[in-house]
């Protein structure tokens, strides 16, 4: 990711002479988001930010694009200006960066692809499974880079987990279970009215079927899958809203199977009350198991059967280079989620730098989540709902 | 429990005027719980242990018995010979330990109660609804003390989450999780045909319908009933041996309700290759949530919306006077899993000493787990493996 | 220490054919520590409690002997009518357990090793060095068996720690840390007034030149000692009272070399507000660390260079004979304070029975602190006063 | 430092107009620390970095200026040229960070003072006291913008501890403990040798007096002075190499009081092999403690007598301003040394826009590292050598 010990000190400019040209869609004043897709497009300085579309309102969608520091002709105050607008220009951006309510994602992403853009997308990637399933043919038809934000995958650690289990080192896996438990959304009750204002998040209209599922299960749903290197094959769910009178849900319990069998679980909810953040994951296989938590992202524990547990740091010793690359300084010295959503930056800076130079792409510089990871997460919604309402064991694979 | 800071050194001795007279069923050599169950009788100080029975073999059993300093006469061959010997001296034992295997809970029991015996017996209760239902009303109809070994509702720290539901400080409950992750149990396979000659925790005969929920199961399910205080309403459970060909059980992933709808959700396995123990809960309610860990037994964490987390100690302020009366000595100085086993040894002290002077009992001093709540743990075991047959939600409420 | 998987049940009864007779003076009602070593002498069942001083009131310290179930011509009124009264006996007490204010400690163990008596005794050994001397040449003279309670040597890690260093595993040792941070006495001021009629620990009179040194720094120091397996050379020492208009101290820092060169620092307090307990040591050698913190007894941490840390866990793999002789039960039971406590007293147990029945005692046997142990450290608390007082290295071995 | 939830998206840009110029002398390839500066300058998006010197050698200091972006007449072969030739622009340069190796700070701070630069400059500010003194005086005569990058003072739960204890949470005073504990320099003996060709921390003609203490100890004394918001009055060291045959020491136990009399100790060592980084320390005063641990840097413990201790998470509730202006992100998501390090950046950003617009600066907008105290560090490590050769108390006041 950095230029740490590395032989150039920017690999995008030594590569291709310059940045790439980046514009964002989304993350005005008030957004979470916003700062975080920022700051991460910054860290590893492969990206230059050129245009914007930062309010749904185009008054102070253009206002806002220049308090960021946009040039104010590519401060733009609609999508569809900002894609006529840069298109035109021969220094046009070439990768954009969505981060609006779940409902837009697929027009915005459909208009991308067509103007030739790169596209790094929020999760969840859209609101139904045909909107999923249409992007992911128009990426393969079109051969265009498109990474889904399933951004706990780029936390060092996790990425040693996943080379780990894929080198066999757990031998075959036979369980995973996965924790997400936010409190943000812990209060009494008639939050929806309250919050109809002012927070999409809660409104089914705009963040899909289910909320819990799109903004935090999909997360737990990647990690599972993006850890064990397999597919979910079915799944036994409990959705439901545990704060009454709540219109969105906010809890899941969902035990499943993994496409060999292994058995897993998962406790996903927004509604604990004073929880800070709490993602975690374990899983064992036949030779043993990882453990890793996200309020502790620098650290994770392999217990071994006959032998005491191993510690891995990051930076420190025993990574394997999936990880290795993923990481930008000294152990120690902790990294965290702004990092980690930057290794998917600079992982699509990699894959766009070799796209446009027809360069070829390792499998290591490959492995960032994927437009059909974003659809298989869709997937994994829509079964979970299903089979809450029809209590009953669902099939959850997508074939595609 | 102890004589720190208490008015009386001894307390079994200053009401009753001498120690309670004890037998023990099983428990001899290479037994992980006959040590144990000494340990805790001795611990407080309340019981002699008079009689024993350490072997099915008898000649095994008398010699046990003297290795342990049982006198002659009263290290038995047989519970058989116990129970008749012991009822026809002045000085015969009071109270009996069973911890032998789980098919013979019953029988056992039934004779300790007809020979108006108080009772300690271990987990399960017993390997079949019938049977526990069986007891409860002997235990009734007798009005003599039974108690079901779930030792961890023993720990002080468990015993103040449970006050602290109790008295509202988390206000209503909405959702439990409790994961219970041990690694005795995960070799690869055959371990049965192995396993047969010398542990009869992987033989159903012996064990009952489930070695995973009689083993560690049937614990998770008592610490998410007693914290709470709630009866578990409906499950949902995927019960099965992750390590391929073995006969017995060794995972569950249990999706539940509670009486109230609080939402739970429980991962139980003695296959985790490595695994430490990892008997855990975490409860949310309208307030706050509770965390707590056996491997630390001494610390429980309390997150509350708004304020800063609480990380109560043992020994340390803001105990409630269950956690107090739990616990034996300074701040600091780490109690454990003999300590909680022997808060049970003496919770059924002071029980049996008030029976006998026909005193009544304060609630606080009757708050061990009794032969109903093992009755209740039958019945979730019952559920669960119906649900996991049937692939479905089913009651798993016992009416009594 | 236990009978888990042992030959033998109890394995004082196995070679002496009964339990060792036991007296104690000290620990009545009130007493901290009193609960805890009748705790201990239970845990393994070695001993047998058959004589007491539980008072410096002879009328109280009877009634308290009876109310702990001794006999009442066993409950005695003084330390005197004790050894007088039980060497009259052909079942007289073998062995006496002193846990009395610091400056009685000298006279008491004087008077039970002429009375052939073997003595378990608290630290620190005597409040001045003559004293301290005069009991290392009695016990050499007598023979007898001789344990100065530094009870933090009985945890299994901590003796994991030791075997580990003495096997090499870390190199040559080249940095060491102890802190024992309580908050016991962590009162403004003038508690020493309000402390005269109760609290003898803060009376230098009862308590001997230093209360903190006495307290905990001679416990740290033992850490130190004990795990590296080295003396202390020289050391450079500020003691003081941090609680302002305090007689007696409350915090030591100190600078100390070992006799190989070692570079120790300790940091000591009793004055730590809201403390919970904070022993904890680390050590560094040329091969790597350890780490153990005493509110977690139960996991050691070894860092290594250019390899991921190792995990220790008590009842887990990877351990020294010497950690496995001192635990009772499975992993992930977690085992605390008493159990430690009961280390040093199932060490007396095993030396006592071997010197009645004139057997050699192997080296793991004979591994409990000693009264050499106990001179050694009053040695390090006058060397740590009188550098404190002339403000300069003070060479603090001792010639014994 | 963030825009996130404030009035504007970027405060530099909404105030200026645009963005800080930033050059930056030292931080070529191999740097460790050049990464983490530039990372840190883009993190908030304050600056833009315009001009570099990223060699001694010139030809490489242009070739890597053009590597990393930098305009190529603005990739300057030396730092004099830089001065020069950024002095000549109208839109030259205002902003100099230098990260060289120590002896080289004195000389290019000064040239960047008489250019009129604000300056960000690494610690040790110099390897002498009169340079250190001479640089005080100079900033204080130019009134330019000065900070010394102490840069764990800028860990949002950091800042909340010095918060706390100048609000008088935590009552006097009375302990505090810092460790820091590296195993970068664990080797066995003839480092200086291997690494005199490519390390100059080891070499004391570059790094100065002290190595330990320059690249370590005086973070660690920072962090104790910052925290308390006490100066050191005296203090007792002992420094040494307990890597035998080195030259550079690697080891400082240091015992010291700060101006109200509080007893301080710190353990500092780069040559804790295998050990990961260890920067902690805990503060005792009348009212309680803190704790915080670089390992794990969004949760800070407060203790309290007789009450349960809080945890404190970065994002949480209950903190203060100061720390709430220092993060970026929602509880949960850790933030780490990246982030830390920027916070300095984001305060001299604001300091530096406010001096230009002559704007006055608010107490908390002032609370970065200045150059006293870089020069209070000098003292502080001069007075540690002093104590450790004459083995006496060295008092370590700097009158400025």
């Amino acid at each position: 990711m950095s230029d740490w010990g590395k032989p150039s000190l920017n690999e995008t400019i030594a590569r291709l002479g310059r940045r790439l040209r980046l514009g964002v869609i989304g993350g005005g004043p008030g957004s979470f988001v916003g700062p975080v897709h920022r700051i991460a497009a910054r860290i590893d300085d492969n990206y230059e930010l050129v245009a914007s579309v930062l309010s749904s309102d185009p008054e102070r969608a253009r206002a806002n694009g220049r308090a960021l520091g946009i040039a104010a002709d590519r401060a733009y105050g609609s999508a569809e200006a900002m894609f006529a607008g840069e298109s035109q220009r021969p220094d046009g951006m070439e990768v954009v960066a969505i981060m609006t309510p779940n409902d837009s994602h697929h027009a915005l992403a459909v208009a991308a692809l067509e103007h030739g853009l790169d596209v790094i997308c929020d999760k969840p990637l859209t609101t139904n499974m045909g909107d999923a399933l249409d992007l992911v043919t128009r990426v393969h038809d079109t051969g265009l880079v498109f990474c889904t934000t399933f951004n706990y995958s780029g936390f060092p650690l996790v990425r040693q987990a996943r080379a780990m289990i894929r080198d066999g080192d757990l031998g075959e896996i036979r369980m995973v279970h996965v924790q997400y438990i936010q409190g943000y959304n812990y209060v009494l009750s008639g939050d929806e009215e309250r919050g109809n204002a002012d927070n999409w998040r809660l409104r089914p209209e705009r963040v899909g079927p289910s909320t819990v599922l799109g903004d935090i299960g999909s997360h737990a749903w990647h990690l599972a899958s993006f850890v064990t290197g397999m597919q979910f094959d079915r799944l036994m769910a409990d959705v439901t809203a545990v704060v009454p009178g709540r219109k969105s849900d906010d809890y899941a319990g969902i035990l499943f199977r993994l496409e060999n069998g292994a058995a897993g679980n998962m406790w996903i909810t927004q509604a604990g009350a004073g929880a800070v953040h709490g993602l975690c994951f374990r899983v064992f296989g036949t030779k043993g198991g990882l453990e890793w938590f996200e309020e502790e992202p620098n650290r994770l524990t392999q217990q071994r059967p006959g032998q005491p547990a191993l510690l891995f740091e990051r930076g420190g010793p025993g990574l394997k280079p999936e990880a290795e690359r993923a990481q930008r300084t000294y152990m120690g010295h902790p990294e965290g989620f702004h990092e980690a959503f930057a290794v998917l930056y600079a992982d699509v800076a990699k894959a766009v730098v070799a796209r446009r130079l027809k360069q070829p792409l390792s499998t290591a510089d490959r492995d960032f989540p994927t437009v059909e990871d974003g659809a298989r997460a869709v997937r994994f919604m829509e079964a979970s709902l299903e089979s809450s309402r029809t209590k009953s064991w669902v099939d959850c694979r997508l074939k595609m």
